[in-house]
């Protein structure tokens, strides 16, 4: 038996029908907003090279870890559903079967944020009408198959289709930004701007650490074996990233940990950071450290500073020898910001010219540390739920427990902060029905009037996101 | 003045009239499907020997800990409610002084769970049309007390009256299961089944632990002087457990912690714990190792493994000194789950054959690292809402915080986890209510569809319970 | 444009038209019962001298930490809010530039606690119809400034206008309570007493202690160069500010951590901490001996003691430099009570007669450790959503995250805690409007009966405040 794939005009708005009411007069305004996408993971060559992608699985399945982590973790192999083991032996290489594998497990992902975004890309992009499942898996594959086949169906047309008016993807301080200077003299008119991430150079426990240092200085040809010259060389890439339409760094550290040493002690931590086996405390130290310098860099030259901390990476150890890393066992832990963010605060935190925006995986940080930062430090604004917690009832504990102590305008819009670029609309529409969500019930509660909503629904959507990140 | 006792058809479903349509839908298709309970502390004799229970205080209020811990935290000494002196002192032994007192502070149970648990019991077993107050305290005593001495309120009458298909039991290693051969011999049609609970040959700290292993040793006729005679007594007494039904393993710790030693190193741990002294630390390891050693015999003999940590015990001192331990002074703590489990779930979480149900007092780690864990790793599965948190707000945080991550598929249904035996309908009608409710909420906002819900109401009362516990 | 500004009699209750119906019945009964705030930070002097405020800046912005920490979060400098600097040097001084530097930018407040605050206090107090803005910026201030120039909104009126049947202020140990005995003298009959805050003689770290040490035992007459002539004095000034009304101590420490020492380690303790440099260890034990040592003279005396921990003060070290201690810069944290607490507890937890408020900016602790505790302690109750908390949303989370686990008796009503004396009927209205929404969603989920929430508002609104704070 097989049902109808429907969606609702009203969906994730409020049950109550005055509040879904406003909700809907809210969202009708902003919802043909253009998408801003200042953070996420498109790979830029989609757009350079613009080739069709080749089958449903590699698209939609095997890249996407909220998928394959639900999956494994009833059961299906991670073999099973083609994801390359790291000594390169067999797996699943017939995308139909994977699809199949997925296709009968859909139930599994109800309730969940992937079964929002996936019924959004199988009923909008490709008009399937009938929800997923095993009978219709085929139908589906040979639908979506035979769609991505076609012109219609390349990076470039579904970038114009989505009305995206700018979306950054990063990159690592080693990268060349051959693609992004394709696109950028492609004269294609899509806005594709890079973002500068610095975790392979930054951080000692980084896969290659050493051997980095050594590309990074040669690529810079600045002299890395000395801290002077080592934050130069970080000052010469962040400008070739701004020349590639950079407007913010990203840094994804294990914690919020940060340090300001008196200039000699960094110098020489970073001796002994570059140089031999870097113990636990120098590296996180080093982490500290360089966040500020990262910070007084901003300061100097206008890149919106991310920081994205709190991830165990890679929890798994048998997924991790068998696959290597990022492959969904990362896993969010308690995120200290107090203590963690004073050294870096105290030396730029009062600087209103500078911009830091926050995120987290652990939410009981949002009342108690983020929005209370956030409502005092010029330089602090608060990112959207990110990772496990976007998603609606993640964004609705965002709202709640964040608007009261930093208001809205310490906040910054949405990420959708995705490699999946078939679903970006998808996530950039539940965040506009939540956020407007939320705003109905401050209407229907008296706590704003409607004209103010309306202005709160332009500046989540739109003008906060343009703001923030200096687009 | 007295008030009418009510159980209204609509209670816990959501407000808003859509919503409760459908919860109402949700709820007819359910409610009347048996209680399959997989965890609990009721006594086993009730069913082995069938007596009836002697009266109203020794029955709903002295063994209640949610009882007696508000009229303590109120003023009422536990002397005043029967609850015996650990110096055998005297303590209140008229049940009707008892039932009053209770009575008369009913109101404070307003908000609470114990508040719906015992009207249900009053109004559904015993019939009663009037609130609870001091007015009606001895009309409440008169009537139960005559029910109870009928034969239709014996313990098997009561079983059947209230559909239960399985209950288990929890019993300690040392435990001589007689009851439960005796239910199994009794030609009764009840099911009844046991589930092993090695706290006390297992935790260093827990009362008389190096008498406790010379019980076991003898028990089993293994040598439990050598690590490896001690692990064999486990796998002696897990087989004797599932022979009289268990198919499951709990593990009372105060963390999460785990360890996976190199056995020379595990058996060097053992002999320090089994012949002296046992430091702290020697004893957080020897449980940390034991919950891995335990998680290795539940791939082999397939009992599923449940880890409910996080409880300070016997916080109050003074009552710990004049009543002994549980006495409602135990507290939730701030619980690890992350790195505290990880080398178990090194050794055997990526096992799609083991079942591992994971426990919480500490909500915040629902959407940071339970959903998280259980949403990636194949053993994991996440219990439901335990005691503090066994409420309609505990269980529809549970749903709201969980969800988006692991699903409905990665939960195990509800468990009333209790010695109140009158109450468990109760217990698992407000789980049925919040649960459908929640589900309604989702139809509602479009999130999923009605025919789903539907399903996933008879996943969450009936068929993930029986899947997860293997029953 | 302008924009109407409205106080819409239904703000603040649940949307749903049955909820919202019960609301405002619930609500109808206890709005007016006069406001009992046990526990605040007006200044006695005002009620005193009854002398005119001076403008509407000074009034309603400079001293606001709500209002100018967000200012400052987006780019406002104190300076330009009149902040006085710590070296003296220029600030603005005209308080219309400063009221229209707020008014401009009175959007940022949307969705906060002071946007309900200020909008109350514009139309209930100075009958403005028009919202704050730019364009209306100037009609504020002549409207409020004009008003504040008249009898009727001298400080005396206002209390009498407002209801207040009795209010706390807050005073140290050093203070001699001169406003106080001023107004028990002037016959007028408002009631405002003090409460105790040792903190200045208590806290190693509080800047000045060694002074205030000295001064202590001169105000005293006791020897404050020994333990017991310290703890004499605490008594001494204990009774004073009972004669001065003071029904209640107040304790506002980084952590919750209590100790309790025999009487000889005191003593050494003490002699440390009294005579030279203190260490952070010797600060914290000291901090938390002394808890347990007030606690014990709570015991004698009656004093209701609170305990508000958990703020890292002055967090800001760039502000803190240039404005000193106390401007919008104190961040909550992470805080622990269920171990904190033991020893105090251990001590006197277990006495019925005794009151110990706790307060938390930790809202992970609510369902997890105080509601716990505070239903088991007979010497705890759990005090009202703390400062950044102390709004709709947090109220809502403090319902329904402490009463099934504490139930309501364990509450203790309102604290306004501000002060912002024009503002406190505005934040006593919001907890009313949002307590009687709790209990009309309780209602209508069929949890508790109609006739038992119209009792429930009383006790939340009035009847527990007199009782906790013995009042």
């Amino acid at each position: 038996m097989t049902h109808p794939l429907r969606l609702h005009p009203d969906r994730l708005f409020p049950a109550d029908p005055d509040t879904r009411a406003v909700a809907r007069r809210l969202h009708a305004e902003i919802k043909d907003l253009p998408i801003v996408s200042p953070h996420g993971h498109t790979d830029p060559s989609w757009f350079a090279l613009n080739q069709n992608w080749k089958n449903p699985a590699e698209l939609l399945i095997t890249p996407d870890h909220y998928v394959f982590r639900m999956l494994y973790s009833q059961g299906v192999a991670l073999e099973d559903l083609g994801v390359p083991r790291a000594d390169g032996g067999p797996v699943e290489t017939d995308p139909r079967a994977i699809w199949r594998r997925f296709a009968e497990r859909y139930h599994l992902f109800r309730g969940t944020p992937s079964r929002m975004w996936h019924d959004w890309v199988y009923a909008e992009v490709f008009g399937l009408d009938v929800r997923l499942s095993a009978e219709t898996a085929d139908h589906y594959y040979d639908v979506i198959d035979a769609a991505l086949k076609t012109e219609a169906f390349r990076p470039r047309a579904l970038f114009e289709r989505y009305g995206i008016e700018v979306i950054a993807t990063t990159e690592g301080p080693l990268d060349d930004l051959a693609h992004h200077r394709t696109i950028r003299d492609s004269g294609w008119s899509g806005k594709v701007v890079t973002a500068y991430r610095p975790d392979p150079v930054m951080d000692p426990d980084f896969e290659g650490f050493h051997d980095n240092l050594v590309r990074f200085g040669a690529l810079t040809g600045e002299d890395v074996g000395s801290w002077q010259g080592y934050l130069a060389a970080h000052r010469t890439r962040r400008a070739v990233f701004a020349a590639h339409g950079a407007t913010s760094t990203d840094h994804g550290h294990p914690t919020a940990f940060t340090a300001d040493l008196p200039q000699d002690q960094a110098a020489a931590l970073y001796e002994r950071v570059a140089t031999g086996p870097v113990s636990a405390t120098d590296a996180e130290l080093f982490r500290g450290q360089m966040l500020t310098e990262m910070a007084r860099m901003s300061l100097d030259d206008g890149l919106v500073m991310q920081i994205h901390p709190g991830s165990f990476r890679n929890h798994n150890g048998t997924v991790f020898t068998r696959f290597g890393r990022d492959k969904g066992a990362d896993i969010p832990t308690r995120t200290d910001y107090v203590s963690a963010l004073k050294p870096l605060l105290d030396a730029v935190g009062s600087e209103p010219g500078l911009t830091i925006i926050l995120f987290t995986l652990d939410e009981t940080a949002y009342s108690r540390e983020l929005a209370p930062l956030a409502g005092h430090y010029p330089a602090l604004r608060l990112g959207p739920p990110w990772w496990f917690h976007d998603s609606p009832e993640g964004m609705r504990r965002f709202r709640e427990q964040v608007t009261e102590t930093a208001g809205f305008y310490n906040t910054v819009g949405f990420n959708d902060d995705t490699r999946a670029f078939l679903s970006i609309p998808a996530r950039h529409d539940v965040a506009r029905r939540i956020d407007t969500g939320f705003l109905a019930r401050l209407v229907v509660e008296h706590r704003i009037e409607e004209d103010e909503a309306h202005e709160l629904a332009r500046a989540l959507t739109y003008d906060l996101v343009k703001a923030a990140y200096r687009l």
